[in-house]
């Protein structure tokens, strides 16, 4: 299932990204460890064991525009471990970090269960968030999947994830202000991006 | 912040129980590795390192009567990462077992967030299912907690957790019909229990 403009916490699934396409190239292995490994054509190696990762938040319809979802959806956003140990002691993330969403269809009558939603066992999105100096022009990239066990594609520049996680995000191209256990250690360690805190003062952003 | 009916994907936060209510002992040490530790007075000590334990699911505002939730909250469930593997390769779960579901306030309108929600930085809710066999009648226990540097509170065997607990889980004693990434697992390792299969199965659930 596609969702035409998904956005989540901490990572854009955005509708240029089209998750879940059968474009991947066959997989070859899984990264070690949680840092990013590539294929010969620059996918990303499938992050299989993202489920043992550190969690960070889930949101539900999260919306960056007025328009509510479509569809009942939640979004799991995991990290690396030693990205994760790295953040707490520092306030931000290290070379070759990868985080990861994943988004699940939401249920809401099951087993006894009358009110509220839970999650299903439909994925419905699964992308990535790359941090590799050396490698990207800006040092980071998204990348999206058509399952956690195929490769992922490089999301092109131009695509509207990277605009925006570089003008809103609260640290390092992440939006931490989703996070809330990371947003604490952010502002213990003075490490919230300049735009973020604009924006968190009510003032204008520069250059917007 | 008090909810008069919590009740929560996996552990059930009941009225009885009041979480966050100010009696607990004084901390002594944390327990190490998940394994459960317990002050003299059966007090659970405190969990503190949970988030960095393995992610089962979220859900929001889940009830499991007829009447929605009066604030709007994610709830997030956390087992520790021994347990989680032995699940992964049997189905259920090793004595031993802790589980924690932490509940959070739910913000909608923040950062460039419009619709939906995330989760906020306050805790309102904190609980812990323990399944320690040569401890507890039945092998199981629930506690509550103030925070997760406090003490837990063990909470009385009269409290509908344990009730419902048994009557209604998928597999011993936990609503892994509520963990997506658990409940295919048990599927295929045929733990799921006898009651959770016949309300699945549409058939009344033998003594009810």
């Amino acid at each position: 299932m596609h969702r035409k403009v998904m956005v989540v916490a901490g990572v854009c699934l955005l509708a240029g990204a089209l998750p879940f396409l059968l474009r991947s190239v066959p997989t070859m292995h899984a990264a070690a460890s949680g840092a990013p490994a590539y294929a010969k054509n620059g996918d990303l190696l499938p992050l299989a064991d993202y489920r043992e990762w550190i969690y960070l938040s889930s949101g539900m319809n999260m919306s960056y525009s007025p328009k509510a979802a479509d569809t009942a959806a939640f979004d799991n956003v995991f990290v690396n471990p030693e990205a994760y140990r790295n953040f707490m002691a520092t306030g931000t993330w290290p070379d070759k970090t990868v985080m990861v969403v994943e988004v699940r269809e939401a249920e809401s009558k099951g087993s006894i269960n009358q009110n509220g939603h839970f999650q299903g066992a439909a994925l419905i999105g699964f992308e990535a968030h790359v941090k590799d100096e050396a490698r990207f022009p800006g040092g980071c990239a998204f990348f999206d999947f058509h399952s956690p066990t195929t490769n992922g594609n490089l999301i092109p520049r131009d695509a509207s994830c990277y605009s925006c996680h570089a003008d809103h995000a609260a640290v390092d191209t992440t939006f931490v202000q989703f996070y809330p256990t990371l947003l604490t250690v952010a502002r213990e360690k003075k490490t919230l991006s300049e735009g973020f805190l604009r924006a968190d003062s009510g003032q204008p952003i520069a250059g917007k």
